[in-house]
């Protein structure tokens, strides 16, 4: 008979798997955990013994896959709360960028900071989100749009991995924004991002995905195409900012290559919707943006359910547009704006988010021989971490099987 | 020579008051502290000693006004989160209603509550708002509907105000909503509560303010006013939830009374707004229910700023149209949704707050004899308290003087 490391016991579970209903709701449940896995999962009726070195009544607290937060940029230098309250104070976006605003400022600032500047601040942020549950996060590069600062920061996204207790993929996003050096010339900077980048990136197992802006102030379909092809070429997957001001194919170009996800979504019409749902990409939906840029274009939800395509939620946090460092306030945000449901976000921030990054296989639900990533709540329902905005109502984290 | 109690040096000082320009800001300033008192502020080059029993040096952190929440429901049994999670599956409010559901379900939750689970619910949404820099909380009855149940819960916020460190003011609001019993009898129930309860109220100093809901689903115009006369004669101040859902006069109506505050005001036009400022009424802008409804109706907040009438930002947490317990969220949403300035935002909820609940007189701005309520901040400027969405830079709560 086998010794658990670890047995919950007196819980409430939510296993999120799509297969168990809404939810995926076990009441009066067990969960017993060996070498960082979950080694037994059910009724506590059904529990064959209770041999386990650590045995933790939970009080009837819910335990849920721990969240996953499949879409941020946040490493960066500086911030842009100047640039925010200029434009709320009337200051137009043309003329902030005319100043060198925007993106651009982002950029220069984060070339300018040092490796170890970088890492603090990403530091901050993601412990900020471990606190409300997250167990692991997403993070880009493209606020360098050079070689180096490419590179760097993808170097402190792997850093914070071996660092930090949580787990921190890393994306490389030189096709974020063409950078003022290579105004009018973005193919020159595309070459750049695909001869002389992406093959150190893979080289030196920088970037778990490729990503691209594909948008007419970014880049087009076709060039997004090329570096998807160069991606592809060398094995690594691709994911896609898609439609998010524009209806410009990013769906059906995401598809195309069987990206992991397609994120944003606003502008995305049927038949992008359709060639998502035959590719098995995810749909990430972004109500930090949404929120932040006032918009009313929204993503295509009907169809999404219509077409069955699995939807996740994501900060998007960044110094721009999303200044958001808090996985929940989008999940209760989805609710508001998009008037997803509680269910869908929280599937929204696990078991699709966890798909989104390709690591459905161990994480994103509670299930037997899955990583114990689990995050244990004060509540009497799922439905309350939606519901509550602007309340943490975590109790515990466990990372493979770890109290954080 | 006096001896302070105590002194912050090495600072940075947003006094929030009104003729100090923009965030009323001190950079390299100091401030004393003496019998609860700010006792001095200034530059700290111009301190005339640093006697002082306690010296701290903040090392260049940012005191601001300890913020207030001026509008809130926080008093409640159960939750709704059952009927947010229907409707956004697609249940109508109508079935919902039709079902007991909506404040009906509050009502009868709080109804049956002890005066202990009142108590210890409201608290920890009270502590939750504390620790995000809040000293001052407004909170309403109203989900009583009858006598006792009323002034229960108008008891149970002054015992929250005497346990809790942080101040609680509360506000009788027996005219929220027509309760089931006097269905298409609203004239009786408004007798009920202009006769039965008020005076009790008054006798046993419960309330700081009447307030009342005017909406076509509620009490009318001509019904509020017979309570606005009453509530006059005992000499209690009113305040108005006003034109939320339609143009009904409420501003006016609430002007005409020289009201606090007026709440909401999505559908106030130019006539009501000229009033509000002509009375010295307040403007309490609630983006939490706006978000939670998906409203489209913005509050008229170019005509506010044209007749100067102060606006002050509130979470109107309450378990039904604003489930919202972060006061820094609502300010976040109130830049995003109602496009108010991080300035604006911050007057709103520490000095226009402290007006609106008639407290400006020692609190809402830092100034020399007003109460040391301070918020100490790890931020680099204050605008960064609405750029920043899920994020909690409150470094240390002072009420009072006191540490928390």
């Amino acid at each position: 008979m086998p010794v658990w490391d670890l047995l919950f016991v007196n819980a409430n579970i939510a296993t999120m798997c799509r297969d168990q209903g809404v939810y995926g709701i076990v009441e009066n449940a067990a969960l017993a955990v060996t070498n960082g896995e979950i080694s037994w999962i059910g009724s506590e009726v059904a529990l064959p013994h209770r041999n386990a070195n650590q045995v933790i009544d939970t009080e009837k607290q819910w335990l849920t896959p721990a969240l996953i937060d499949c879409h941020t940029h946040l490493i960066f230098g500086g911030d842009r709360a100047l640039e925010f309250e200029r434009r709320l104070n009337g200051v137009s976006y043309a003329q902030i960028a005319q100043e060198g605003g925007g993106i651009r400022s982002t950029v220069e600032a984060t070339r300018t900071a040092t490796k170890g500047q970088l890492f603090n601040s990403a530091q901050i942020r993601i412990q900020r989100l471990m606190q409300e549950g997250v167990a692991t996060i997403e993070v880009k590069s493209g606020y360098g749009l050079d070689r180096d600062t490419e590179l760097t920061m993808l170097e402190v996204g792997r850093e914070l991995n071996n660092k930090l207790e949580a787990d921190v993929v890393t994306t490389f996003l030189g096709a974020h924004s063409i950078p003022v050096e290579y105004h009018t010339k973005s193919d020159e900077y595309l070459h750049l991002v695909i001869n002389d980048v992406l093959p150190v990136v893979h080289d030196h197992d920088l970037a778990d995905a490729i990503d691209a802006y594909c948008e007419h102030i970014a880049f087009s379909a076709e060039q997004v195409r090329k570096l998807f092809e160069a991606a592809t070429n060398l094995d690594l997957p691709v994911k896609l900012h898609a439609d998010q001001l524009s209806q410009c194919g990013g769906a059906e170009l995401a598809a195309s290559f069987n990206a992991l996800s397609a994120d944003h979504l606003e502008y995305t019409n049927t038949s992008g919707v359709e060639a998502l749902a035959e590719s098995g990409t995810i749909a990430v939906l972004l109500p930090g943006p949404f929120l932040v840029l006032n918009e009313k274009q929204l993503p295509p939800i009907d169809a999404l359910r219509d077409y069955d395509v699995p939807i996740a939620i994501a900060t998007d946090c960044n110094p721009g547009s999303s200044p958001l460092c808090s996985l929940r306030m989008a999940m209760n945000l989805a609710c508001n704006m998009f008037q997803l449901t509680p269910e869908e976000c929280l599937a929204g921030v696990t078991r699709n988010a966890a798909i989104a990054l390709g690591l459905a296989n161990d994480r994103g639900t509670l299930e037997l021989g899955k990583r114990a990533d689990i995050a244990l709540w004060n509540i009497l329902h799922p439905r309350e971490l939606t519901y509550w905005a602007g309340v943490n109502q975590l109790a515990q984290l466990y990372i493979k099987g770890h109290l954080i």
